[in-house]
């Protein structure tokens, strides 16, 4: 049997070379004169310490994680040593942990040089609305510390997966009632068509707090169950993360201005971005600016994270995320989304993870047998992985046999149906990773989570077009 | 071998006597006309629930405690059956998820029906000052959850006590950030024979942050250091947050008026509390009404969560607290003494845990060999707890031996001597729970638990004289 690989290296140059980056960009702020978003500098530096942490924290704590029985085998390899199990709890706590020592550069009156007048472009328009944001910013730590905690708990107690649907409504609730107790929006803009029958804002009130938690519900499940290959989980989040990040650029204030070719997209219009010192898409409105502020200090350090983590945690893995990580990124995704308002287009960033869920869901509901682990099936001889299957122990009903062949018809799953009386035997388990390995055939682990990766970034990309292009059809540019 | 105690029985009909109670507690506040500290009432029945789910909850996931290896054998018993540890969690999930859910009550424009005038007696003096207060507020729910983390991670890897004694300086990162964000005062008065030095008030600036985090350390670890039997940890918790609200409710507007004979205790003049409702000893100031409202929100559920838990956690033992526990409690209570500037008058309530410190000191810091574990002995043919002892395997060191001999001369210690050289062989562990048994002589670990209590209660009773009679002679009104 082949050992487990070894620790991957850690380039001390890059500590040595990051360090002085990253204290650079934390101290900037802080020197006259001072930058025009001089929380951001700081929130880059964070980011940097943050991936240098991760780097080197997630190897260091290994052994710890494996004497406390957090550990685990992993499935698709010829070797059987234990992995360290729940590792996303290192990366949660340095990614919280920076986010509070982050607190004062952009809530603090003497960081972050609060404007008198005509520095608006902050975003921040004086101490009342500073508290608010302060608020707001300590809400939404709170739920992604809860979502640690149950995160962990999940990964302790191994709760069965069916109770631990709802768990991020807990996690959910601090943002809930810091939005409650704050007077938070509940109006949506409804699309165009509809105007004639709704009119321009309708008034959601307790449906919002409903919608808000479903979202909490979606962001951490769907990334917690297109799991069980190296590196799935930390990729999903790094790609989205950077997706948000993209998507936050377009609307802060740049001393340069471009365009956006729209038309190419369908769009009516260019849209011109920038201008000198204007405020992006934002088109000067200062409020939108700090919401993206605001998703960007979250955003930022996430990546950081995320990058040290899946250094190790690439194929072959030499960490596992655990539920923690999930828990923690779900949460992160749905706190930019509520806070920064722009919740529907964080959806279209979910979209592989929305096809998977659908996917799953005559499994999750128990129409179609569901084994403990869907993961793809491990051809030791060949390294190759190959759909796994589920195996009718008695007849489906007539509704799951629909339903499979119609997704099976659809390409979504292969069947094996009995030769004489044509009843379905047995089925690819419905997972997007089955899918792409029912699709594109056998392949090994690494390069199944690269196509994954690319199925991602071609989610984002189709995002980006469908919001800046065709989201004009339904929407004017009336956003509140 | 004797077998495990059953599990104590719950009786129902408190559940459905104190149900009702407790709703109509939450909701009197919402509804008209509203009673003068609508939270306060909120508040009340949030213990009331806090208490009931502790209660029920603890027994209720023992065994899942047990099967995730969160057990321990009690060292104190003769029978050796696993126990729940750790099950301090679940007091301060149950803790922490109430006092989130609790925010919309003091921190709501509707709920709180903010004065338009004339109800200063709420403390909260408009829009901005709740902003302020609810940040504050959410940077106390970040330092608890954390020490949450911290103390179960702490159970989970079991971590050397060398290594945790600064980790609670980790937790109190959110409360000292959002302090400073804030701009929070780091003024102290000075004791009136001093001024003529340093003035009326002097500016700690940096030092303020370093005297907060080391009183988190000192609550926390204190707590966590005596500890060993049965009902120990809760118990100071429970009595010292007792005595945290009887000192709050000195300060609440009260509508009668009464004395409290001072000169009894020394003081100069009677101390005239309440009055038709004046803010009893604050005097009128909203502030100080304000803090010590922010201090029993935090500390009633505590007790709720306390009772409960100490129900379950008294001799013999069906559930122990583990370092959760400590760090949960000892956290709340930094919170309630820095936030409510009330920390000097806090650090008296913990005078039995000063003075098990001051005691334990040689141990803590190598002078005298210190054993994994210094609970007292447990002798299973009496059933009596005896001193346990230190053994000296080398000679002591002359410090050591003068150090020894001056507590052993103090009753503090009982010391084994060579009866020929004279060096010291032996000594009874340098902890309060040893040193009372040396002076009381052997009794069982439910009177010894008892006696505990009795100390601690005098310590409160020995606070309130020093607090409200000795420093009229050290301090004028003049307190901010």
């Amino acid at each position: 049997m082949a050992p487990k690989p070894a620790p991957r290296p850690l380039p001390n140059v890059l500590l040595i070379s990051l360090i002085p980056v990253a204290s650079w960009f934390v101290t900037r702020p802080l020197l006259s004169p001072s930058p025009p978003l001089p929380a951001l500098f700081a929130s880059v530096g964070f980011s940097i310490f943050a991936f240098l942490a991760a780097l080197y924290l997630v190897p260091a704590l290994g052994p710890t994680f494996i004497k406390a029985n957090l550990k685990g085998k992993d499935l698709l390899k010829v070797y059987s040593d234990p992995i360290p199990e729940s590792q996303g709890l290192v990366c949660a706590s340095i990614y919280i942990l920076l986010l509070i020592l982050f607190i004062p550069f952009p809530f603090s009156n003497s960081v972050a040089s609060l404007p008198e007048s005509g520095t608006t472009l902050e975003g921040l328009q004086g101490v009342a609305s500073l508290h608010h944001e302060l608020s707001v910013y300590l809400s939404s730590l709170l739920s992604l510390l809860m979502a640690t905690i149950l995160g962990f708990l999940d990964d302790v107690f191994d709760i069965r997966w069916r109770h631990k649907v709802p768990i991020p409504v807990i996690a959910a609730i601090p943002l809930l009632m810091v939005y409650y107790a704050e007077g938070g929006n509940t109006h949506v803009v409804i699309p165009l068509p509809f105007r004639r029958f709704f009119g321009v804002l309708v008034n959601l009130g307790p449906l919002y707090y409903v919608y808000m938690s479903l979202l909490s519900t979606f962001t951490t499940n769907s990334i917690n169950i297109l799991a069980g290959i190296n590196g799935s989980e930390v990729s999903q989040a790094l790609i989205i993360a950077l997706s948000v990040i993209l998507n936050d650029l377009l609307y802060l204030p740049w001393p340069i201005g471009f365009r956006i070719p729209l038309h190419l997209l369908g769009g009516q219009a260019e849209v011109e971005v920038g201008g000198a010192w204007h405020a992006g898409m934002a088109y000067g409105s200062s409020e939108l600016v700090a919401r993206h502020l605001f998703s960007l200090y979250f955003m930022l350090p996430l990546v950081g994270v995320c990058l040290g983590f899946m250094y190790h945690n690439w194929y072959p893995a030499r960490a596992f995320p655990g539920d923690t990580l999930c828990y923690v990124t779900g949460m992160a995704f749905s706190v930019v989304g509520i806070q920064g308002h722009f919740s529907k287009t964080l959806l279209l960033f979910f979209l592989p993870q929305i096809f998977n869920f659908v996917l799953s869901c005559p499994q999750l509901f128990g129409l179609v047998p569901c084994p403990r682990h869907r993961v793809p099936r491990f051809d030791p001889d060949t390294n190759l992985l190959h759909p796994s299957k589920a195996l009718f122990l008695r007849p489906p009903s007539k509704l799951a046999s629909l339903v499979l062949r119609v997704f099976s018809s659809l390409g979504l799953t292969e069947l094996t149906i009995h030769p004489n009386n044509g009843t379905i035997l047995e089925a690819t388990n419905l997972t997007i990773l089955n899918f792409l390995l029912v699709r594109l055939g056998p392949m090994t682990e690494k390069r199944l989570v690269q196509v994954l990766m690319a199925v991602q970034v071609a989610g984002s990309v189709l995002a980006f077009s469908v919001r800046y292009g065709l989201a004009n059809l339904v929407y004017d540019g009336d956003r509140r």
